[in-house]
């Protein structure tokens, strides 16, 4: 017994991360060396024994580690024994490359064997062509299958979902459904509960795993199923659908048509996927990028990257005219122009992190219509405390540094306004957004940044030219 | 059979999001108002009905969304009908408020009841005193249960694991297995696999339900049990858990102590919890805020924000600095002082844009020694190709503005070395934080700033004063 312990303990590392990734999480470099000569060498033995068994995940990262020459070679040389569905783990130039140096037959054949979400995942970037001649190759069932979840928009729950599940009516006893799992070879790979539906496909409930197995042979299904499982419609955004997940703790949940028929099953491993993309498309978007991949090239990295800079040279020079207004100022106390970039910096500092909040607690869907306004009066406070205080230092150094008391009560002045404007910048600016159906992650920098700089050089350089009477 | 679908799905529909929950997530207003007569009214018949039957994560949502005194009342009114996991659905001020309104015995009773993992949730916010008389209250099995939990550090596996879990020898049989599910009613309320032990308690292998289903009685687990089951150590922090659960598409992982034994279960309802908080931290620490939430006071608010903020002034002082050696130029020239914000703030504008992309690419591990010096170059491209780009763009504008030929080349060329310093600040900053193993989303933005506002202003400033041999 100890002994079988010790060598399931040996054989569970064999395959855990440790194996082929370094500390960092990063593969390791030797394993990585080792392959690469396998490849050079063309040595099938090693690469089926110490590559071709890999997770579809590690392999996803053995594909991205390793150069696209060595990428096609090592596809190529493992034939039928790559597994595909690794391809749904890699950067999608990644999946293309490899996609479009494999012959369509050995793609039809994979998908064949695939769960038809990873399928759908390979197939919907291949262009139409590709896309029917590969759907071709596949038998009836499948092709009307991945047809089906393809026909569905991307990013919802019907392109995301798996058409392979266990179904049974609802007359039938546990011990009826379990000799029909027991005997029926055509099951998906794996699952955690089975639906009940009527003879035309209409859901009628769910019975998880567990409960099935804690009940006596002769109950029927129709008196342990739940009825409320939470069916999610095809058309529903996979976002959505996320937020259910998250909301009841699902495992996975039916995939209905309009008619409440059941056409798929979406999984809790999926939809760990699609809110990962959500928390770091909000993260890329407050940062001024789009959906640009590590693999993508220079130029096109660039390219995304322009409109939103754009943008931002257009408010900057809005702020630049701002200060223009008040040119004869600057040039005769040019202690305001040394001073002017930290007004309008410490603004924009506060109010990015008013806007971070904001962004987040609308993306969660805690900040509501319901405490919106409380919110509001917050940041204002928290604007007005944090104005004060770094009025004052502000004040004091400034003072200091120019020997001036008047130079320091004009900047504590202007700093305590920008401040302030900047908290209800920070969370005006995308709650308006949001309430107008833009996403407030997009937009809301440029707009928060606009207003700190143009009211920090305005309220700053304003104050002094009044104060002094310059030009007036 | 046609009616009873109809009829499921009206149930369905009963606690569908839809139900209390208005089209933009909000919990609906009327609904709302309702609630709030009824808690006023003492109306427990309604409470019971519409309010006590809630999915825990809806109670939540309702508390979140009504007044503090509300809650308090709301909650004593429920008494025992309060389902206490509706806490751990909160912000943490919210749950510490009615944790401290409500009776200990009440408290521990509900505890009982609970999941350990939601028990401990709760327990690990009290203080000391509270929680020792809390568990004193519990069963003994119950304590040394939540005592084993509470003993691991935070943000541990063995924090968040439920020490609930089936687990059974291998030398039974499929039929044994199913057998002792159905009598022994002190199983888990939902599991979807099992593990598989030694009479120490040593961790052999796990069997997913579905395996157990599709196979006949006579089978033994051991035939069927994988020993790959990548167990997580009690000590291995939730983060790295999380990974494992996204890269092998587990639903359950066994939790093992040192010496592998098995300790508890870790599910992926609580991994995606972790996941979203992970996401979140990085976004929040990029916007220069700590872990505050949206029910924090105005001066906790505050006091948490402060911190970044003088960094962030220090950094403004010293490019005050940087400008402050420039103004014989600025006085002479005043175009400089109107022009010199756009420099600095375009240069901070691109690093942000490389900055966000390589502190996301960090964490989600896409990032590592094997690319980092090809996404350094590329960064490198892209910041010279915008920053010609752009340096163009602005010389233009400027020479027209200012109708000064000089000052139009001079910009263009302190563009082009701002935006290509700012692309190599905003990758190299956070990989050599993390080298350093310093989260490069706490501070890289601090630094790239630092960088893009000081080159900006001294390539600007210093090439105008080199060129007009000012001071010189």
């Amino acid at each position: 017994m100890s002994y079988t312990g010790d060598d399931n303990r040996m054989n569970a590392e064999d395959v855990d991360v440790s194996d082929i990734y370094a500390e960092d999480g990063s593969v390791r470099s030797d394993y990585l060396m080792h392959v690469g000569a396998a490849i050079a060498d063309r040595d099938l033995l090693y690469l089926r024994q110490h590559v071709a068994r890999l997770h579809a995940s590690e392999m996803g990262d053995l594909l991205e580690a390793i150069q696209a020459d060595q990428r096609r070679a090592l596809v190529s040389l493992l034939g039928n024994d790559f597994d595909l569905s690794a391809l749904t783990e890699v950067d999608e130039a990644i999946r293309l490359d490899i996609v479009e140096h494999l012959p369509n037959d050995q793609i039809a054949a994979a998908l064949g064997e695939m769960d038809s979400d990873d399928a759908v995942y390979i197939l919907e970037d291949l262009d139409q062509e590709d896309q029917e001649e590969i759907l071709a190759k596949l038998p009836f069932t499948e092709r009307v299958r991945l047809r089906r979840s393809l026909d569905y928009p991307e990013s919802t729950a019907g392109r995301r979902m798996q058409t392979e599940f266990v179904a049974v009516p609802p007359f039938w006893t546990v011990g009826q459904t379990i000799d029909y799992m027991r005997d029926d070879s055509e099951l998906p790979d794996s699952f955690t509960q089975i639906f009940v539906i009527d003879p035309t496909f209409r859901l009628l409930g769910a019975v998880d795993l567990d409960r099935i197995l804690r009940t006596k042979r002769s109950v029927k299904i129709e008196t342990i199923m739940r009825e409320t499982n939470h069916p999610v419609p095809a058309e529903m955004d996979q976002e959505e659908a996320a937020q259910l997940f998250e909301q009841y703790d699902l495992l996975s949940a039916a995939v209905v048509d309009e008619n409440n028929r059941l056409v798929g099953v979406l999984t809790i491993d999926d939809v760990v996927d699609v809110i990962q993309e959500e928390a770091e498309e909000d993260l890329m978007r407050l940062g001024g990028v789009g959906d640009e991949e590590l693999s993508d090239s220079i130029a096109s990295t660039s390219r995304s990257r322009v409109p939103w800079l754009m943008v931002n040279l257009f408010t900057a020079f809005l702020s630049a005219t701002v200060i223009s207004l008040f040119d004869a100022s600057i040039q005769q106390i040019v202690a305001l122009a040394i001073l002017m970039p930290t007004v309008a910096g410490m603004g924009g500092n506060a109010g990015s992190q008013t806007m971070t909040v904001t962004v987040r607690a609308l993306a969660t869907r805690n900040l509501d219509i319901h405490n919106a306004w409380r919110i509001v009066r917050r940041e204002a406070g928290v604007g007005l405390l944090n104005g004060m205080l770094f009025g004052v230092l502000v004040g004091c150094v400034a003072g200091v540094w120019f020997q001036d008391i008047n130079i320091a009560g004009i900047i504590a002045a202007a700093m305590l306004i920008n401040m302030t404007a900047a908290a209800l910048a920070g969370i005006l600016i995308p709650l308006l957004l949001d309430r107008f159906g833009a996403d407030p992650a997009v937009s809301s920098a440029v707009f928060v940044t606009a207003v700190t700089d143009m009211t920090g050089f305005s309220a700053f350089l304003g104050l002094a030219t009044w104060w002094f009477h310059i030009g007036g």
